[in-house]
């Protein structure tokens, strides 16, 4: 199994100016060539640094990619330092296609080329170039000795229309099998106690491997399979899923990744019914959580954020009884708010939320993390007391996670 | 200057499950604290190769920054391979107060603790307890012959206040003379036409440093002194600041980070007025962003999700004419929308939004990313007519700036 490293080379990287996402799309991409990963790195522009990174990693793995510094500029030293490295001749020739590539590119923009962009199209002798689609500067990959420096411009969307064009061809020659995971989530139950119930499977597994970790307010679980190709990956996995699906059981509400709203909006649309959502300390975050699926619009009729008590009555017929009596946050209000909406909008479901999500209006009888959760469906309604524990906005996601479980438990029938 | 090294910690990184925002957001707090990073590195959940990377880190800086690790299973071995590396007793002790912390915050979720959750409480002796105000694993620094190994959990929502919190007072500590920086915020014009229009600063510049970056739908504008103390640090800053807001003018509508809500948050509350919202595309995404701000109680009413055309009707009374003389996606509907949800709820401002967000429902005189913003207000209203560009949620997110904006200047009488 050949190694691959990552070196990030950049000081606007260093100094948190810029988001590295590169080398998250180059480790998911090899991953999915079948050759490890180890180690990445971020360095700055400088040579000295620069050298002795990339020499520590090509010391360890067959493949080095590096993104950044193939610019024009003074500081943009990568392929320089890189041939350095390999002890490759440090006189550079032009790369005629690339070139003309360039001058037509500039000509297009009826920008004038300077001296210094000619340095882009520069490579030392005998390196395979990779064509830049959407810039000035194309890639490389030099070899020597068995070992690979594979050269990729910084921005990702030069970077990345390379990488998939001439990248991964590369790739998939040199690696020996491909990974195959899916993703299970869980809401419902935290990763250690997750890692408990699966821990005879994860002390037992060695291909499939099984990986947890935790999201806000779920836990996922990451089966991955060496394999030839996809098939055999798919023969592999799928006796691990069952197993930790039957251990498990209705805490998963996915085994293919797919996110809670999905996974709600899909058994929606399958039996044909409508929601409508009430919300209070949520404050259409349940309403724009649902709508981000895209064709909500065939389910979700239509949601209130009632975060005033005349809201709730004017818009939802709460009754001032109620919140006189029980008051806003509380089990009789939810379950209120869920009638009314569901009432008013005429539709088959209907999610309310109210709660205290802070950082003030806390009690001793209702702590700041205090959230009721009300559905109402035809011929019968329930609610869910939570007591959440994170800021305000962690309360609302967890707030939300529980209404779209709620939903998915009463349409699949889970007690 | 003592110069620092980060190492994030997880398997899962080098799969590209997850992106890695903490090192970005250390290397940006490094930058303020006047401390040097050379590298950055990632590796797995692997005892030799974290062995080996802490190592080569402590060999070349002062303090070692890892995230990641600290969790309860079996995987999570960043605590014991540092102090490993260190040659610490290897026999930890438990941390009483964060024991007794975590005790209660599983008594507050009503969850049982499993043995392995005790894990996380227990450190080498002498170890600086860092607590954990949003989860159950603690960080810790641990120091031995002037160098400093600070261990931090990977989730961004507890790493970042541990570090604002009990890391940077210890760096500053440490760090000589400081950076301090500002960040300006605009909205409604691009990246390389603010860096444009502030080259000639910018090209001037040496202390301080001006930096510009994208986010989704604006521009920040990073300002950054090196100086010895924050008082020495606003002198420098202020005479820049004010120079960019000249160039820019009411494009900037934050000259200290704070976010567009907030902004807006604070101009309701000092004018005390209120407002309510009614969405159609955004889908309840402009009210939870208003609502997001703590104490918005205050200002935001209530909000409608008016997904149907019956909704928008019912809810808000817009003309069964105006729908289908216009459609729903129309400068008319948006309006009507606003005036309907400032009548019906009674408030100062209300705001509108009507576009269709794709992936489907683009024609040709309607194209996806279009988008009618519409604000009604005491005598008078205004609609914009938006074409945006992206996917279904970057929409919703830039119809969300622009609604938020357009209130902005409405209040500060911008034109």
């Amino acid at each position: 199994m050949i190694t691959a490293e990552i070196i990030s080379v950049g000081t606007e990287l260093l100094m948190g100016q810029i988001l590295d996402t590169n080398a998250q799309y180059i480790s998911q991409r090899l991953t999915e060539a079948g050759i490890n990963l180890y180690f990445r790195a971020t360095v700055g522009d400088n040579h000295d640094r620069l050298f002795h990174a990339i020499q520590t990693a090509a010391s360890r793995a067959d493949i080095v990619i590096l993104t950044g510094g193939l610019g024009p500029t003074e500081d943009d030293l990568t392929k320089e330092t890189a041939a350095d490295v390999l002890g490759l001749d440090p006189d550079f020739v032009p790369d005629e296609e690339s070139l003309e590539r360039m001058l037509a590119r500039f000509a297009q923009n009826r920008r004038i080329m300077t001296e210094n962009n000619r340095k882009q199209v520069m490579f030392p002798k005998g390196a395979i170039i990779l064509p830049n689609e959407n810039g000035t500067a194309p890639g490389c990959i030099l070899e020597k000795d068995g070992k690979a420096i594979i050269l990729l411009p910084g921005p990702p969307r030069e970077m990345r229309p390379m990488f998939d064009a001439s990248v991964m061809p590369y790739l998939r020659k040199r690696g020996e099998g491909i990974f195959c995971s899916r993703v299970l989530r869980v809401y419902g139950l935290g990763e250690s106690a997750v890692e408990d119930k699966l821990r005879p499977l994860i002390d037992t597994q060695t291909n499939p491997t099984i990986a947890t970790y935790a999201l806000t307010g779920e836990t996922t679980i990451r089966v991955t399979a060496r394999c030839q190709n996809k098939e055999e990956g798919s023969r592999l996995l799928e006796p691990t899923i069952q197993a930790i699906e039957e251990l498990l059981g209705h805490v998963i509400y996915s085994s293919d990744g797919m996110p809670l709203e999905q996974v709600c909006a899909n058994l929606l649309l399958q039996s044909k019914k409508t929601i409508a959502v009430a919300e209070s300390c949520t404050g259409g975050l349940l309403a724009s959580t649902l709508i981000s699926v895209p064709g909500s619009s065939a389910f979700l009729m239509e949601g209130c954020v009632t975060y005033s008590n005349a809201a709730k009555m004017r818009r939802l017929g709460v009754q001032a009884d109620t919140l006189a009596t029980y008051g806003a946050v509380s089990k009789e209000t939810a379950l209120e708010m869920a009638r009314g909406m569901r009432k008013s909008a005429g539709v088959d479901f209907a999610l309310a939320t109210t709660g205290i999500a802070g950082p003030d209006g806390g009690t001793a009888q209702k702590p700041i993390g205090l959230v009721y959760v009300g559905l109402a469906y035809a011929g019968g309604e329930t609610v869910h007391e939570m007591h959440f524990v994170g800021d305000r906005n962690r309360i609302r996601e967890l707030a939300v996670l529980e209404g779209l479980d709620m939903l998915r438990r009463h349409i699949q029938e889970i007690e």
